[in-house]
């Protein structure tokens, strides 16, 4: 939930403004106003039409709640929202949403609303791998311990284990960044068919999704599997957010003390704690990633031409998944930016003697030189 | 997310508002002042502070963003309260949060939290099941075809199917009710060992247990098998409810037309349709609880005597889960406390000839005789 | 999958023997036989017919390869199985099957399977929990420091440690144990109704619950609130023992050494490695779980009177979640039947002066006296 | 579980047997033999110990469940096998599993797996997608009802639903693809810097990769965003199977009629039964993705430089999707290839009068015009 209490705890607080009721009607009206314009561009409607429901919109003052409860008989907010914008469009309220059906406005609106938010998910994907690869740079070879199921090992560097993070980070940034850039427009009438609006169907979704900076697609009611891309690309990224988050939680143990955050958690019974809460928080996101994920992917079997339920199951578990990875990579970042590093404690585990991180540094160089 | 837009249309109001951050806040003041005065029954400390303590609180005008702000440096929002709490009380600041840990007040507030919703959702449980009940026994003889794999098989009543969708909900409300009903107080401190109040720890936490009206227990800080009950019987009440909502869309499609809702839903394309939208939005909830429940069931794996990560990830995923379980009981009560029968519809798909419903209201007999 | 090469690994050879192919033909067998004979007691069939069936049965020589591919038409096992006994059975015949559905055998014979497979659960389980009350008692004033978010906080015993895992296989099976005893059989017929055996429907349901000593139940063919309960609660087992596995890999690591394994791996490329290989599996074995058991709730909305594929869609995965959390028991088991403390350790990582450990000690007592 | 009694009904017989204990050993050893070429390119080990080892390796007959039982003290197989084949190799012994750790094998083992089960998935996905194109330009203009909510909508073409289905099978056909094509060689030797292989480590690596097929990479010990891809892409792909599935089952229901399967299957109590068995089973493959793909993304938090039983969880759930993937497609694949479409029913359910289909037909043109 969204909540002021606890989202800035889980590095939510950036994202989840993007993804708050007040966006959704931003999204929704954006696109009843973009179709009414992309449809006046076919002759499907008059174009001073479409300039009277643009003026309408930007003067509207919508009472949230009051479409909230408006929007229970039919099933979602596109219903009333479109009586409000007829009422207030005077003569041209036959022009609001030419053509359309609920779907295409709420499935158009979610995705601007994904691309809002996954911006700053990627931002901070971003920040989290550029403060990775700093600490990968400034110790590519400052030797440590490596350690495989818990136990000490051989010799790695600190560098290497950090251009390991940045790798992850990176790419699963750049699959989201692909999902993210082919968000598709929605455009397909009733029963899908863009019967109301023939022959200009096709043409008019291409404007709107002109207009929206969308990517053009045919009609994908109940065809969701862009949906479950879109899912396995946010939790793969909180995964890649999660291992790195895992490290500095283990590294930054009182007997490793090989790292530490710039600000650790102190504790209210004990405040001689230095807890690496930021790397902490950005786990406790991370987890919650794959069953939200999996909600989505078990959404795709849509009956028929509308889902009786998977459709709506898709709404709020798209705006978790992306507060879950954006607040896991917004915590990560926050732990990554300011970590401190202790070579000395690193080298404290050390086997006595020269170590070679010839072969960790080149790898940790292979690495970062992938990144674009 | 909490949502004035979206929570009545997946009948997550109710619930919803006994879940959100002024309740979390409310909880976590709840336990600080009961920890006072249980600790003040037993000479921790003085009785005149834990009333001190209670009045500040009582007077406490807290800023929630302001605490969630300062939630983040330690990982939680008990430790900026203490501090709140510490400078209203003056002289019996030091007896504010006697002993305890963090963890306390937040698993605590959490437990008072799920405890305070988790009425609501049994209510609208039993709501959904009255319904059902009112249903089986107004049709205990309305023959219709049994359906199988999709496919008409021999028949059955519709009271039969009722029953069913009774002893679904009646069963996992009762399984429900009784982890609710044993919902833990947590007192442990800082290592939970209860070290702090020793040799009182035990006594404290009875006497805060009884205060609050929960089941008194042993500190269970990185012991969750508890979470895990509850998460698993909250989703086993979802999936009861998704049972009779699946059969409500199906049974109200155009050719079967053999129930409709008393105020099914229109569309924003087709006005002349009938859509059984309690019923769709009851699935669309539900559907979310399988996920959440994994999120909770897979955070067992607590580390050490404090979860760095898994901890905090319980707190989002409990909530949602019981938004989904009772949004989805709320939507289902309203599609079957309104739900239209129409037997000669179901008569239209039956065999010709007589048909012998008796021992399918025998059976729907036996199912309504087990209520509670 | 079943296998050779990885079950003993993962622990879960014991508990696949009685999950394999061989193990659900003679469940089915046996409930066809059962039901034979509980149908003769009400004079549904021949008592005569019910024995030649039975002995049919015994002698009948079952290819299970063929019978999968016979399996594939009807979608089940049941159809040429029924097929196979009614040859088998000569003039008994038409007694095979009597009054029942394929899902009534299927239901009735994964129960059985079920029980069979948990009774190896609960074994581990318990062996486990004793394991940890042996290590609580031995250690209950050993002191060892606490840790909180990976940081170390105050001290504690290792003896409270142990209890408290102690205590969350006991709580776990303790439940799982309840929902074993209570495994009903299915009984409804083609549509639910037991119309074919009316008017014995029920006393047949009886009888044959009584010869497979399960629970009596009215069909329950589409109300599976009873499958989701046994989900969560094989899933919430299975996390009460990733926690002491996740405890002892961290404890086991190199810089804390605070306990070792009896039989620590070795490496392919490190011999000098220790690694507490049994709780890496447990925990291997623990984390496919709660995925498992979201497949199984989301898995409840069983369409009308037989789901068309969530039926179907809950026979592997309650297998492979009885196997993931048989293998965590049994795992874990051996991690702690011959787990070595290392007092000495333990102390080098506790603040110099006198260590109270008197709390733990008695909350550890707490905690194991409460054991059954 | 691998099932001779289960997989032909889930359509899994032609994946499993690629995901079999011999098919793991065989990848295993390709692995192994590979790998001494490999590093004898490149001088590491001498070229005739390489084909040492290769012989030895085709003469060896591997006991698997003995190298299973010995796979459980080091927590893998690699361990054993490497052991094995050193015995066989004689004089080439030493240069057996040069500079290699067991996950480096694992792990190459896993992705050869993936890819020799991966192009049976492809496979049944294409076909199933053929099948659908089929379909559609069999039926671009046949009219039926379009429906929404499970109510009659609008009209649409029986064409255009076909070809959405080929549309999201096609779609995440291609993705899955991409996937499978870049599938990387692992090797890192023990703490993944490839010291032992100094300064060969990357050119050992690369030959491996061109020997094997396998795509070049730098060690992903514990850098799992490809097996979260791969989970994604595994469940997209189920999702697209399970849309077809679920309205197969829908139009094929008694009162819809509008499709039938070629070889409905019957049932073990009402021989008259016309069950859509294929698209049931599909369903209930495909149901079991989400949780298994959760699994595998929640998995990605390996610890430092080898998961201490993340890695280990990866293994069974990756074969268990590609089964549930695989299964969905192959049994889908069946539903459509020989579905019968009944355009009277479809004619039945319409509005008396002209449907006007141009603009449908034109939709699922341009849907099949992008097909590859």
């Amino acid at each position: 939930m969204a909540s002021t209490l606890f989202d800035p705890l889980f590095g939510a607080d950036r994202v989840a403004a993007r993804l708050d009721d007040a966006s959704w009607v931003a999204a929704l009206v954006a696109v009843e106003v973009a179709l009414a314009h992309a449809a006046s561009e076919h002759g499907v409607v008059p174009a001073a039409h479409a300039d009277l429901i643009a003026s309408a919109a930007a003067g509207l003052d919508i009472d949230i709640a009051a479409l909230g409860r408006d929007a229970v008989t039919g099933g979602n907010p596109v219903i009333p929202l479109v009586r409000l914008l007829r009422a207030a469009a005077g003569e041209a309220g036959p022009s609001v949403h030419p053509g359309a059906t609920s779907q295409d406005v709420m499935d158009t609106a979610a995705v601007l609303l994904v691309g809002w938010a996954g911006e700053v998910v990627l931002d901070d994907l971003r920040g989290a791998a550029d403060a990775a690869a700093v600490l990968a740079a400034a110790h590519r070879t400052t030797p440590m311990m490596g350690r495989t199921l818990g136990q000490q090992a051989l010799p790695t560097t600190f560098g290497l284990v950090a251009a390991g993070w940045c790798a992850g980070l990176d790419r699963s940034r750049s699959r989201l960044a692909d999902v993210l850039a082919t968000l598709p427009v929605q455009l397909g009438g009733a029963a899908g068919t863009l019967a109301a609006l023939h022959p200009h169907g096709p043409a008019v979704a291409a404007s709107l999704a002109r207009a929206l900076r969308l990517a053009p697609a045919p009609p994908w009611h109940t065809e969701r599997t862009r949906i479950g891309e879109l899912a396995g690309a946010l939790a793969v990224a909180a995964g890649a957010c999660a291992k790195p988050a895992t490290d500095v939680v283990l590294l930054a143990g009182t007997e490793l003390g090989e790292v530490s955050e710039a600000a650790p958690g102190d504790s209210s019974s004990m405040p001689h704690k230095r807890n690496p809460i930021a790397a902490v928080t950005a786990r406790a996101s991370a987890r919650q990633a794959p069953g939200l994920a999996a909600t989505l992917l078990a959404a795709a079997d849509h009956e028929h031409q509308r889902g009786a339920g998977p459709w709506h199951a898709e709404w709020q578990p798209l705006a978790e998944l992306l507060r879950a990875t954006g607040g896991a990579a917004a915590r990560l970042r926050t732990s990554l930016e300011g970590l401190r590093v202790h070579p000395d404690r690193m080298a404290a585990h050390l086997p006595t003697g020269t170590v070679d991180t010839g072969h960790a540094a080149e790898l940790a160089d292979t690495l970062l030189a992938d990144r674009a």
